[in-house]
């Protein structure tokens, strides 16, 4: 019997359009306010920050966004991308489910970063910006742009979290490798840097430490602009190629999705995956759409739904959605891009107005699940990935019991490959939980002033 | 203008069909010959080493041989791959030259290594046997099996060059998260690894220590079996699955390959890569079948043609074959799949007919073509694959210079995720080349027997 069946799309099947999913929301996102005196943001704010492409990108109310012809042409590196249906997990389940998976973890850079990666190098070289400067947690955005940057001609600058700077060397070296410049944050390169390393000397940096330094070093100097490999609504805008070709895909076999799971640090894996099918939801369809969270940092399961900086420094602007708190510094869990205080804004609202659920899943378990996927089907999952996973199998075992043949639909966002030490950890009994949020929220001096806000 | 351009075969096109050389080749290969006695082997002595459809495919002279739908599946998981024309390395080099590239380097172990791997514990688990022991370089051949094992239900052990054990963790932890065990060698756990740490406690080991080990352990165990990630015929015939595709997609756009490059470690990668080509080339294809070398382990380049064993220890058969000495222990260079000292003998004969020729190169100018093509192309290679990209270059720049539009297709065997600590020591200038087999020769105590052979 068979293990894995794939579902392909020929080459000329790569999306035309990009889906904004702004229009078919029940309402408007709220403005992103200056820092500076709290209101919503002027154009000049933005342009300094960001090629102006995305600036228009990010309010469009245009349902379909062309993708230019240089960014399709790119993406034929490696898309469109296999849909699997997983039989051995089903079996190994004794679950009544079909589970299918789109794969992203054959793209060059690792993940599925490198759908966005590709679009900003682009916008930016044609605007005649000098580099991209942007923040990385575990190093899949940080490697993605360093990719899409040497092949637009661009040059990149990645501030990295320290923890994974220093215990992560690999993703560091293919930053490099592909011609592009990697600091760790916090670090001495910038005054946000110098500031934080002379109250804590080994802070271990997180992403918002990194877009502290990132923001900072633009503004500094004018031939900069920001790149996000998240938050954005633009990022989330150039990932939908992922959903689009899944809901394609989908279409061809027949098959309606009863839950769409993708894993979340920010939303941008999130929102590629599922909001393609939001439009489906409102109008009707019985589709669960489900978040899964580390819980050391269950930003949409545990968080607020409030304005908060999206940076750890209060730079950049303030955006409404679910927040742990800005200065919340998360365990340096081997999920890296799974590290992040705040929900992308888009995926907030769509939390805040019931069309995504979350759960939060411990360390171990979800290096389990990655383990029994990688042995069951012989493709070895991101930890970020395996979250997704993890409430896949979940999932099933409802089903399981409740005897429902579901149609569960997972993302796998990324290979683990960059992550064997966490898996050797793993593997070595070696491995522990981090705290849970809820334990480490009641006591920690990183929430001093969490009650004042 | 476009930087690459893909050829795909739908899913349906995984060729059907191994092909196999032999028929083709102007004579038969020469018998291996068991070290007890140095007569032809016997059934007996090939049975207790190997699972019986392997013996039979390894003296087959049917022309094709057909793949298990089960194989098949598995293949499914990633096959059929990408031929892609590389248009940004054409005009970096200014070359009136086509370059095309079969890219094995989504396979989910990293390396065309799967395609052997997955037929050999297909057939294993088919015969009843417990166990697969084999001998690892840098880890290809050992992740692949592994995975391969995990996928077919089998228990695999893997004997790992202890210099490669030691500095890549990430493929021992590949091997081991898919549940199989790996060991370094030269290590405790045989009498032959025991002896050669006594004489030298630091020995770094090699394929051919490796091998020697995982031999003394399948006679010790009843239930276990050989198995073998090169060398032997029916090795390549399974890879021959990648040149199968390749020879179809250049049909399908009309090209006539002048070059077919591909590095040799042992040589499966070669023969499965240029032997469905051979047919031509007899029949009078003005064709160019070219093996690249490292300069520290030139087998093809600088070995002899003669009987040798295949391990260090000689405990297996002997092959009349291309040889550096199988007391030759290559310096630790960072292609660790291609320090081995002898050639497959069907490449080794192929060589001795001029079928096809070799070039070696140093190690630093490989990782530099292997970073420039990452740069241009968006793909990391694994070194040995930037051997056959060395090559390549090699011949375009010559192609250049006599402005001839050659079309040039090379085999991109891996990609390099897993040596990124190989690339981070290049791009920080702190690689340095291995001695060139020839100064060692000249010199070293490991030849002291040579004259005498």
């Amino acid at each position: 019997m068979n293990s894995l069946e794939r579902h392909d799309l020929p080459l000329s099947k790569i999306p035309k359009r990009w889906y904004n999913v702004l229009p078919d929301l029940p309402r408007a996102p709220d403005d992103y306010l200056d820092p500076a005196n709290r209101k919503p943001v002027g154009e000049e704010f933005m342009e300094r920050l960001l090629p102006k492409a995305l600036i228009a990108q990010e309010t469009s109310l245009e349902r379909w966004v062309t993708i230019p012809e240089e960014v399709r042409s790119a993406y034929g590196l490696w898309r469109p991308t296999p849909l699997f249906r997983a039989h051995a997990l089903e079996r190994h389940l004794d679950t009544p489910a079909e589970i299918y998976f789109k794969y992203e973890g054959a793209s060059p850079s690792g993940s599925h970063k490198l759908n966005s990666a590709l679009a900003q190098a682009y916008y930016a070289r044609l605007e005649g910006i000098d580099r991209l400067v942007t923040d990385t947690g575990a190093g899949q955005w940080g490697a993605a742009l360093s990719l899409a940057c040497a092949r637009f001609g661009m040059k990149a600058l990645v501030y990295m979290v320290r923890a994974s700077f220093e215990s992560k060397p690999y993703r560091r070296h293919f930053m490099e490798t592909f011609g592009q410049q990697v600091l760790p944050s916090p670090g001495p390169h910038t005054a946000y840097g110098r500031e934080l390393l002379e109250k804590s000397p080994d802070h271990p940096g997180s992403e918002a430490t990194a877009v502290s330094e990132a923001l900072e070093t633009v503004r500094q100097n004018p031939g900069d602009r920001f790149s996000m490999g998240a938050f954005a609504n633009h990022v989330l805008l150039h990932q939908t190629v992922v959903g689009v070709e899944t809901r394609e895909q989908l279409e061809q076999i027949g098959k309606q999705p009863d839950f769409l799971v993708a894993s979340v640090g920010c939303g941008s894996n999130m929102g590629g995956f599922a909001f393609p099918f939001v439009g489906d939801k409102l109008a009707g369809a019985d589709l669960e759409i489900l978040a899964a969270e580390p819980a050391a940092c269950p930003t949409l399961t545990a968080g607020e739904y409030r304005y908060d900086f999206a940076d750890a420094s209060g730079l950049g602007p303030l955006a409404r959605t679910y927040t742990l708190g800005h200065d919340f510094v998360p365990p340096p869990i081997h999920s890296g891009g799974l590290r992040y205080h705040g929900a992308a804004p888009l995926v907030g609202l769509a939390r805040a107005e019931g069309i995504l659920g979350s759960r939060a899943y411990a360390q171990k378990e979800v290096f389990a699940v990655g383990s029994l996927f990688a042995r069951l089907h012989g493709l070895l999952p991101a930890p970020e990935t395996a979250h997704a996973i993890r409430a896949t199998v979940e999932i099933a075992e409802e089903c399981r019991r409740t005897r429902r043949r579901a149609v569960i639909v997972f993302c796998y966002s990324g290979h683990g490959l960059l992550d064997l030490g966490a898996y050797g950890a793993f593997t070595a009994g070696e491995m522990t939980d981090a705290e849970p949020y809820e334990s480490v929220a009641a006591g920690d001096p990183v929430f001093a002033d969490r009650g004042g806000r």
